[in-house]
């Protein structure tokens, strides 16, 4: 799996991307992932990719020009499944789009930055338009971030342990049971007995059962649907 | 403003917070963030700062030693108004948390990693739960990141122009109007001529229309409240 990333702040994207799992899934040649700078794109002198925004207001808003080239650029090299402009207007980022989309191939994303973009860009290039959540932030790139993340981390072979995404919260409709390590009892605080039991029948059930109240009490509109 | 934020891969987080509007708030004196590599605070001789969990089942759970000993440490320094655990389990992020939260002074945050933490940090330490949205990440920093830029960007003095954070999408309720800027003719696609048309009071009322369109079409649920 491909993901192209278009922003003009590149070096915001090296760590998440050089480290943990998103690394890992590059290193076993199972996801590429490519930032590109839209600065490079642009033709005029300052290498300026924004500009004031029609019928006054604050803020400044990208242009078309080197948003264009890049994408055109890029398609001329492969076909898309997606070009997704990061966006708090978008569809909210959940589980099933996640699951979705780690069967795609190539992916572009396009990070806004500043006030937005122009809409033109929207309109003629973009396919989806994806929000992480009812925040606004300072650009798409973290977004772009969490999307790679939550994506790539489900493709078969970049977990260490398969088993491990697929009882994560979510994936099962509830949020994950409490979860305890070393030592049993630490400064009084004790680890609950059934985990110590040995008995594995007992231990799913009371982490079902612990999984179904946590869900209840915290996100009982999950259980809803 | 202050952020402690506690990990396992701080690399991870030096391209979000050198950078862009981060970068700027913290060069500006109004906004610190400290990251601290959970590991230092290990006493074990591998460094290591996960162990298997009770009870059976995959993936590795983050133990309490390290993390007590780190969230001790900050602790005695100054108070916290709140210890944050990142966590998909927690009440979802949206505007109006980050809102009442960029009036906080200093505010911890615990990214988890691997299959979780030990749920007596939960009980003992954590304040406050906070979820992103409803997708599962390799770990809690860019779910940190998001946090603090959301935060950060609202505090007073770390945008540019003030009017521009509070006319975003979220903050009035309604999502955006679609932003043009030059040209006004892109290879036959037209900015709306309202929009070059120099005629405040109407701009203002195409915007306000189109913002409501916009959010009527897309977050109708936006509207209900």
């Amino acid at each position: 799996m491909r993901f192209d990333i278009i922003t003009v702040v590149p070096g915001l994207l090296d760590g998440p991307f050089a480290h943990s799992i998103l690394q890992r899934a590059q290193k076993k040649g199972i996801a590429e992932i490519h930032v590109h700078n839209l600065r490079d794109y642009s033709v005029n002198k300052q290498k300026s990719v924004d500009d004031y925004p029609y019928g006054g207001g604050s803020g400044m808003v990208m242009g078309i020009d080197a948003i264009a080239r890049c994408i055109e650029a890029l398609k001329s090299e492969r076909g898309y499944d997606e070009i997704i402009f990061m966006s708090p207007d978008g569809e909210t980022l959940d589980q099933s789009i996640a699951n979705q989309m780690s069967s795609q191939q190539n992916i572009m994303l396009l990070c806004g930055h500043y006030k937005g973009i122009d809409q033109r860009i929207r309109d003629i290039y973009i396919t989806r338009e994806i929000s992480i959540g009812d925040y606004v932030l300072s650009g798409g790139e973290l977004p772009a971030a969490v999307l790679v993340d939550a994506v790539v981390r489900l493709i078969p072979g970049v977990l260490n342990d398969e088993t491990s995404a697929l009882s994560d919260s979510f994936q099962g409709e509830l949020l994950d049971a409490p979860v305890y390590t070393r030592p049993a009892d630490w400064n009084g605080y004790k680890v609950p007995e059934i985990l110590l039991s040995g008995h594995e029948a007992k231990i799913a059930e009371w982490r079902h059962e612990q999984a179904l109240l946590r869900t209840q009490k915290r996100r009982p509109d999950l259980l809803e649907d």
